[in-house]
């Protein structure tokens, strides 16, 4: 009834979405569901800012004065349900998220935050010298009207997410074919992907 | 640095987005994030079924066998998060959800999920006959394979989800205007919506 992986197969099908999509620049656009303090769940858009280098991990940029670090900080979990408006495909993909922020003490996670950083465009890295996200507007200064240095570092309000998938639920709405992902060990301790075809 | 409002303020910005997106079929599709038994957070595609009648809330069919009508008993809350591509606009509607199936007792919730599924195109309805969602396909008969009578009531899977909004997070990414709408009981007991603007 199955089958077992010890590649990606949802990679696949996903960069594949990815390509027949990339004519629209709403397809690099994900919404991202998080648990919040008060156990109510939290639901926000946000960019794919590519996977983790030779890994099926995927990073998101966002900033540390927003809801969801807080929640994420209390329950590591995520889901995200990405759906592709012109090829009719939607994954949702449920994982542990690891938040790096500035403080983080691993050297090989800061050097991604810095990376991910660098691969922004300076409009969107403009947004972290900001007011405090979610808070009431004061007037204050526009981050448009900062200075900021295109060779300097991440500010401190950067902050990188790097979500591990663990189940990928992957439906075709255009062939109604559905199928699940699962990550599993094997008997011998080796990673892989389980996939099975359940109905939509 | 808030405005108090009797009226229903999001709901006129939605009702415009709605209108000026929808030469997009996509457009009244959102994310409709849950909390799963496990704690963690769920998130999938749903569509728009309109609001109920004189009101705010939203309305959302499903089959009773999905998993979120189970995560919806034990957590009632969810946060709808509806993107607009052609607006650049975007809704974060967190409420509480009702799930109305055949066995509710309420025969004004009945009558409301018997007019959804009347609304329904056939083939939508179509899907109510088909094998249990989620579960492994063991090739039973696909849906078109049913007869279904137009002028029947709904089957016991038709399910009615009806979300009651409690806070709404309005974000226009070409204006970078965001207001944060909080339904409130003034002093004299009456409902009201507060909005703020708050920072992007």
């Amino acid at each position: 009834m199955g089958t077992v992986s010890a590649t990606t197969p949802w990679k696949q099908l996903l960069i594949r979405a990815l390509e027949s999509n990339s004519h629209l620049k709403h397809s690099s656009f994900f919404q991202l569901a998080t648990v919040g303090s008060d156990g109510r769940p939290s639901n926000r858009t946000v960019v794919f800012r590519g996977f983790e280098e030779n890994s099926d991990k995927i990073q998101i940029n966002t900033d540390t004065r927003t809801r969801k670090v807080e929640e994420l900080k209390q329950c590591p979990f995520a889901e995200i349900c990405w759906y592709f408006t012109d090829s009719w495909e939607q994954f949702r993909i449920n994982g542990r998220v690891d938040v790096i922020d500035g403080s983080n003490l691993d050297s090989v996670k800061l050097q991604l935050r810095e990376k991910s950083w660098y691969d922004s465009s300076i409009k969107s890295r403009m947004q972290y010298l900001g007011p405090n996200p979610g808070l009431p507007c004061l007037n204050e200064r526009p981050s448009n009207e900062f200075f900021l240095d295109p060779s300097s570092g991440p500010v401190a309000p950067f902050c990188l997410l790097i979500v591990d998938p663990e189940q990928v639920d992957y439906l075709n709405l255009k062939s109604n074919q559905r199928i699940m992902f699962t990550f599993t060990q094997n008997a011998n301790g080796e990673n892989c992907w389980n996939s099975v075809r359940i109905n939509p």
